[in-house]
């Protein structure tokens, strides 16, 4: 082994982020490591920076470049932020993919569905299975988390064992899946963790963590006294409470239905697996209908407030013929993600206009987070005794608090954000280069780069409106009659009273009299004086200074 | 007094919504009462509803139409949900306002500023004075709130006192402005309360409120610790808040720098109308940057993130010369109202690059609520023993909760939203009909109508980009050359790796080619064609189908 072989790390997205995690390995020379890709997921756009857009995902160049290096895809667990971008860029990539049973399922659906070759995504059993590739052997170590079978990577290379968290929480009764195993983790660290990847989410959060297995007699209590309908909505990855949502139902005597595609999914794909087992019987909407309403336990999807699922449906009117009234209930089992505040709240309204009592997470007592709080991750170092850590899965916030925690207990930290490549071959982590990092948006079939304008076009054209100028110039580079304006986005009528194209064309028509044959026969001129002219003269009937297309065109 | 007169209320703002403040009281005969409005607020516009919107006010063409009947317009005290859209309908309007010195001066510099006379706004004293207009007696009896001279209206009417809360809560000991005080209420209720019509935002809030007392220790100490600069950011409009932190900064030995317009103006006018006194000493930004950093106590604005305030300018670099570091200390001392998370969150994340500690609200130590939580709402019911309570100034779920309180208590309640026009002459609320209300969106310079489709196509354009197709017909009506696309919003290539543009003219093209002469004669079909072939080309090649404008010219 040549001493200039090195461990890198480089985070492609997740880490300044909650979301779109992408994060690489290498070992070998400078420039010639082999490489493997843990987790691959996507963000979800907003209309404040992404209007239109579908997914969020990172962008890759810096990978597809090297991809004759790369192994390999390993993904931690089944979040759409950890396994949302598998299919969509795969065929850049053309690597397998690893991942444990629960998660395989999910992904050879997702690339069933995209047109690939769902036998890309192999099983993997759980550590002290590994596989090895290249220079890396890698273990799936099972982590307690709110989707089934999630797992931290144990990596081991020349240069010592890496253990890469993958989202977790330290719940010893998680009431689906496995359980957190501190003497697992003990024996894996008994060798030496060279360097803790790990999750920092929660790291604001400062008292321990609670178990799943504290929600069901809260959640059996609640269910047992409604009177009417119920319907409850979680995230459906969280296969455990949505089971501990339909045993409370069936304890209070009620059938339950589960409700939108991904519930459907999910319940499918963890009985599949063998994951969830005992599940009560489901029955269909339809099913539903001629029974009293007294006796359905709906479990929707739609926590987060997006106005297609089942719970904005049915929060607007019925949902597959099913419909909450005055006296029925609604349990959010569900922690409002920051910037979803609004969809949540608008439910909640429109459900309160119905009559319908909405509870929701403030008590604390009908939801527990997937995620290690502050003092969990101190006892996960404690348990690791990592030489290093290096936080990820946060915004920089979170980084910095954790990389805080991990000195604060003389463990060398460093705060490395998206396209900050490390080397974790030494005493301390420490940065190598700088790599252009981005994002890549799927919208509609294309994808698209963050940067390309794309997207501020369209930001531009909902703050401004839209104006059209076109205008024929004659064969002799003469205006062919006058200009004339199509608006969009904007008001009809301006401060004269007038309509604004009249008042716009009028004041391009002015112009265009006046204007010298040197303009009229220089289309970047024309173009550009148009466009001022209308502009102000916007900014002067309507106060607003609208985005302007202008055609041009020439009989000549 | 004929027997058919009476009281009635009817919300136009504010009920149904937290923001854009607007009810309407009146007394008379039907349809001949005469009448005044309590408030006259704005709302403020986001990206996801009302791009490009520069403010949100109520539609009050019911009260427009009834001019006549208007006596006067009430302000119950200076914030913008309360104030902020009265300069900008006073014209439609032209009666006198009414409003406690403080907020009186707030209102005039808004009136000036939108070319009003400031004289129109008229300084009433508080409680026992009272203004007599028409049927009406109004006095403003002073109430706690997280702005100084927040007053509760006390309406006499020959139909019975009714009190209109105005934001509130119970403070004792607000440091700045007037305390609550019960001996002057029960004196109040002693007549007996017809109505109570009452603020609901904290409804939910199930411990009794604090006191803006419970700061003063807490922020002291955390600035005293400071080493480095500190700022600190609550709502301008806060006064005791702000005196608050700029005594804890004096305490600390540092100097005071007050940052943002609306920092400066709010000190100026609690100063000039003697509600501020013993404020320490302002200093400004380019004294601050001769001064040792650690001596500096600024307080800025943008405790909601807004992108243009002192607080996100100085997240992002320097704001007037001055800059937070490795080490500083930004403190917000508010809370985050629900919508505004990204813009906070951004806010933390660019100073957490910058290596600035930032303290937020969630220990609870350095902010209090402005309003009354569910154990104040119902010391207030019991003080004043309505016989019948409205809430108010509440969302759908808030005005609910609260009815709920008052209905176990034993008081005929009642949920009323914007347009809800009820009778309070009788024992209880009943409703007498519903007024059509609704949205008026400044935007720019004009105030245009929340559902004439402006904001529509705005929002269209932002979600699927915006096609113009450009056609020329020669005087036969056969296509003069080939139509020409121009796109924004959209990406420049498709699937097909051409010019997007270039297959969409290409496909219009070859339906041009293919089109009989009935259709190219008549505008409304061609359009309509070319628009549905674009839009389809489009879904082809980018997978979208975005808005398409079509402009034909004829040279006939």
């Amino acid at each position: 082994m040549s001493t200039d072989e090195r461990l890198i790390y480089l985070p492609l997205g997740g880490a300044g982020e909650i979301g779109m995690n992408a994060y690489v390995y290498g070992y070998g020379k400078p420039g010639k490591e082999r490489l493997i890709l843990v987790d691959l997921g996507v963000a979800f756009p907003d209309m404040d920076s992404t209007p239109g857009v579908d997914l969020i995902m990172p962008d890759i160049s810096w990978l597809r470049e090297r991809v004759d290096q790369l192994e390999a895809i390993f993904i931690t667990h089944g979040h759409e932020d950890h396994i949302g971008a598998v299919s969509h860029l795969y065929s850049q990539l053309n690597v397998p993919v690893y991942a444990r049973a629960f998660t395989a399922n999910l992904a050879r659906r997702k690339m069933e569905e995209r047109g690939h070759d769902p036998l890309v995504v192999k099983t993997v059993g759980a550590w002290p299975e590994v596989t090895k590739l290249g220079p890396f052997t890698v273990g799936f170590a099972p982590m307690a988390h709110s989707i089934p079978e999630s797992a931290g990577l144990v990596i081991d290379s020349p240069d010592g064992r890496v253990v890469h968290t993958g989202d977790f929480k330290l719940d010893r009764t998680p009431l689906v899946g496995e359980a957190f195993d501190p003497e697992m983790w003990a024996e894996i660290a008994k060798p030496g963790i060279k360097a803790l990847i790990c999750d920092s989410t929660n790291v604001f959060s400062k008292t321990p963590g609670r178990s799943e297995s504290d929600l069901p007699d809260e959640i059996t209590r609640l269910i047992g006294e409604a009177k009417g309908m119920v319907a409850a909505t979680t995230f459906a990855s969280n296969v455990a409470r949505v089971k501990t949502l339909a045993d409370a139902g069936t304890r209070a005597g009620r059938s339950v239905v589960l409700l939108g595609r991904a519930m459907l999914r999910m319940v499918e794909a963890a009985k599949e697996t063998g994951v969830l087992k005992n599940f009560p019987t489901v029955y269909s909407p339809e099913e539903a209908k001629d029974m009293p309403r007294n006796n359905l336990m709906l479990i929707t999807t739609g926590s987060q407030g997006e106005r297609r699922a089942a719970s904005a449906q049915m929060a607007r009117g019925k949902y597959r013929g099913l419909e909450l009234k005055e006296g029925d209930l609604f349990l959010f089992s569900s922690k409002t993600i920051p910037g979803n505040e609004r969809g949540v709240i608008r439910i909640i309204n429109q459900f309160s206009e119905r009559g319908v009592d909405v509870v929701d997470d403030s008590s604390g007592l009908y939801h527990v987070s997937g995620h290690a709080n502050g003092p969990d991750l101190e006892a996960l170092h404690d348990l690791l005794q990592p030489a290093m850590l290096v936080p990820m899965h946060g915004e920089h916030r979170h980084l910095r608090q954790h990389a805080r925690l991990g000195e604060a207990k003389g463990i060398p930290s460093i705060v490395a954000v998206n396209g900050m490549m490390l080397n974790l071959s030494g005493n301390r982590p420490s940065v190598l280069e700088y790599i252009d990092t981005g994002r890549t948006y799927l919208d509609g079939s294309i994808k698209i780069g963050a940067m390309d304008g794309v997207i501020r076009d369209r930001i531009r054209m909902a703050l401004n409106g839209h104006l059209v100028v076109t205008l024929i110039l004659d064969e002799e580079d003469e205006p062919l009659g006058e200009p004339w304006c199509d608006i969009k986005g904007l008001t009809d009528n301006g401060s004269s009273n007038a309509a604004l194209t009249e008042v716009l064309e009028e004041d391009l028509n002015q112009f265009l009299m006046r204007a010298g044959a040197k303009t009229l026969k220089d289309d970047d001129k024309l173009e550009g004086e148009l466009r001022r002219i209308a502009r102000q003269s916007c900014q002067n009937e309507i106060g607003k200074k609208p985005e302007v297309t202008v055609v041009i065109s020439r009989m000549r």
